[in-house]
């Protein structure tokens, strides 16, 4: 188990979009729809690197989640078409977003039974980055919130932001494990401030997720899902 | 001071949006804009009643906050004008809550030396509703984030969540004051769960905001504004 010392962990806090659920998807499937609005104009390349920019653009200003999603793609189906787009395409637009936040919650493999095994033998957590009224409905309708014993939504997992969240429930650092599928958001941080991670990797990773493979050679040996997946062995 | 045993409160929460600063009349300022580019189109009372309307209909799918807001205003553009509305416009629109999201945080007269005086004698938290990028920004750019020890942004400010947060930071019921301008959000969740609560009426208060006179009627008298202004001499 390379440099986790599971007598040692008490909590363990689980990342939700594309940890605990599927999302990323759900964002892409929006996001083809949306290049289809836009094929008239432009071409899907072009759409998408668009979108990419005006969303990278506006993160600091709007966030992470649905609706700071949607603006951008109002944004940029003004953009990209002049100001042409018609309202009624935009309302299209809007309607997606709308089926975004009633989509069904699919769990990923396993994870309901890694919380069952887990429950009762450590604290759990989810903490998890975005929009609060979406990581919420979310939460409560994966039909898992009863696992957790607290949930956190953070803007941004930044080691800061981990270190405030440990010392408000007076954590040890060295008894904290983080489980997730971003790199960025839920590991490096994680082994910056001295606790354990364990990287679940996801299929589909957002570009603005995403860190370089030499980001990644100065880090040690990060453990992986066959791991987390046979946990049980170990506690 | 009527109900409330001052040598009893420990903690002491203020609800942020204008009890801490002004912030209604931020969004009262983007609705007129927003009203005068569809003039044309219908009159102001008319547009009003519109967007009032599908605000309260997006509140359950997109919350409160500028996001939400912009999404319900973009929206009621298209209904309104069948369609018509112009991209470039409802680029303008967008442009509104870019705008709103940096706009400089004033603070309420008596605020900060409140703060002061209160600062050390008590826990002092934050207890705001809405969306989490937008109220993290407006606190940090406030320059009073550093007088609170806690701050939790909710969805909701039900009873339930109140518990939860009492419950999470372990403080006695009896031994918690809310403050706030909100009677819906600030104030009768509070008396339902047997906390204490002072009521600092603001001139303007959103419709979703507002309770009714005989809802009013059933409550025991609330301290008001004045009592908070003279707190110091009370501790």
């Amino acid at each position: 188990m390379d440099k986790i010392n599971w007598k040692e962990v008490k909590t363990i806090a689980f990342d939700a979009d594309d940890t605990l659920w599927r999302n990323e998807e759900i964002f892409m499937a929006a996001q083809e729809d949306f290049i289809r609005l836009l094929l008239d104009y432009h071409s899907e390349d072009y759409i998408k690197s668009h979108l990419s920019a005006i969303q990278t653009r506006n993160l600091a200003i709007f966030g992470y989640g649905i609706k700071g999603f949607t603006l951008s793609m109002i944004e940029t189906a003004i953009e990209l078409t002049e100001g042409r787009i018609l309202g009624r395409e935009i309302h299209e637009i809007i309607r997606l977003a709308k089926a975004m936040v009633s989509e069904p919650i699919e769990l990923l493999p396993n994870i309901e039974s890694i919380l069952q095994q887990l429950q009762g033998q450590f604290q759990l957590m989810v903490i998890t980055k975005g929009d609060l009224l979406d990581q919420e409905s979310k939460l409560s309708r994966s039909g898992v919130a009863h696992y957790f014993d607290y949930v956190e939504v953070v803007s941004n997992k930044t080691p800061e932001a981990y270190e405030e969240i440990l010392s408000r429930y007076q954590i040890k650092k060295s008894e904290f494990l983080m489980i997730g599928n971003s790199l960025r958001s839920d590991i490096l941080p994680i082994l910056d401030i001295g606790s354990h991670a364990i990287h679940i990797p996801y299929a589909f990773t957002w570009d603005h997720e995403q860190v370089s493979e030499s980001d990644l050679a100065s880090y040690p040996h990060i453990p992986k899902l066959t791991e987390i997946k046979e946990l049980s062995l170990y506690v």
